[in-house]
């Protein structure tokens, strides 16, 4: 098996860094490989935020609710969908953009978005760093503008810690592949059973490694109950994003 | 440099496939890549349906309003938001799931199809395999349900041709660095500039590749000024995500 495929397949998420730089040369070839990754008919509507100061980590950490592995990674990059930057383009041609206003836009920057988050990953954890992305920055939308300095028609969907691994996780079981991959037609038969068996496993695998509050994968999913990042909607809306078309 | 940069940085879509299957091994190999990938809070809300039956994947072609290239790449994958998978785990449990209904819900799964693509091109290419994503999917979102099988709470965002490569493609050049990393704020200062320099660029690499039906990039941008998939958001309803929250 090559290296690309036997690091992605030892994917864990990292929750503790050593207090060490990420080189301007690791950084820079991470951001050259998301710069390379392709977009939805080559809009380029993705731009990255690296945040390095630390007293603004801190200050995401706290926009996050407490997610201090982000004040103590050295490397934090916030992933934006930019439809400022296809919009500038549109209007010197004398064109009035209006796919921002609309879920497919939304759609289509997300998507992106997660493919420059798929492409650094696979670029950080290929160096040996280590990483964990953060859907925390979803938790204060306008906090994160405010301190991004982010204009209209821009919003931070996603982020990225980056750093050397101080403490390493093992890798995290997952459902069963039959839940996963489908083929020629969705089929859900196996979905229960698989449910069940992951449910124990993932016990197992907190018994394991001393986890003691560790829960079952279905009961883990309580936040789904509810619209646990409620501001998401509203200051996107704010952001001139997502007019209901 | 190390060879999943080295493969990253040499990224190009590849529009043109051999008549050769990809083999069970490398297809499962890039699958399993894409299993380990992370999800949000670990709630593994995608799934994946592979199509490798020439009639279907000429079917989609058809459904994207012809992109050929889809039923001549041996693989076809359709990457799935399921909220169907944790709606059914936490029923088990007795709770309700609301955040499928919500911004929020389609913008972590839009973010996680990304991250899976994003993970599948780092894979297949690592294998030496070529790849083109496909967001024309989502032109005809109901064939496309109708066609895969999709039950309520799923939707199917993006997807990706995988085969061995006939013609290789040039890699395309992108819009100067300094729109895509900003450091500590957002500064689109270099914007227009970078702009105009990249529509030269690209016209030239047109002329480089003998291609006389390229456009400057921010004419490119012209399907921007419509809502280009308008379906999307209905169709989503009807399968039941996006209840405006």
């Amino acid at each position: 098996m090559n290296p690309t495929l036997q690091t992605q397949l030892h994917h864990r998420s990292i929750r503790s860094f050593k207090d060490e730089a990420v080189s301007d040369e690791m950084l820079a070839q991470i951001i050259a490989a998301a710069h390379q990754a392709p977009t939805s008919m080559n809009a380029q509507e993705i731009s990255l935020v690296v945040v390095r100061d630390a007293e603004r980590r801190a200050r995401i950490a706290e926009l996050t609710g407490g997610m201090n592995y982000i004040a103590q990674a050295p490397v934090f990059i916030a992933i934006i969908i930019d439809f400022n930057k296809t919009d500038l383009a549109l209007r010197n041609t004398g064109k009035t953009q209006l796919i921002h206003e609309s879920m497919e836009g939304f759609g289509v920057g997300a998507v992106d978005a997660g493919i420059v988050l798929g492409t650094m990953i696979a670029a950080a954890e290929s160096l040996g760093l280590g990483i964990v992305p953060i859907g925390g920055i979803r938790r204060d939308p306008q906090g994160i503008v405010d301190l991004l300095a982010l204009p209209p028609l821009t919003f931070a969907v996603v982020g990225l810690c980056i750093g050397h691994i101080a403490i390493d996780a093992p890798v995290k079981p997952r459902l069963n592949i039959s839940t996963f991959r489908h083929d020629e037609r969705y089929d859900a038969s196996s979905y229960s059973a698989a449910i069940a068996a992951y449910d124990a496993t993932l016990m197992q695998h907190w018994q394991n490694i001393g986890r003691s509050d560790g829960t079952p994968w279905s009961t883990s999913l309580a936040p789904f109950q509810s619209v646990y990042y409620p501001a998401v909607r509203p200051v996107a809306a704010m952001q001139g994003l997502l007019n209901d078309k």
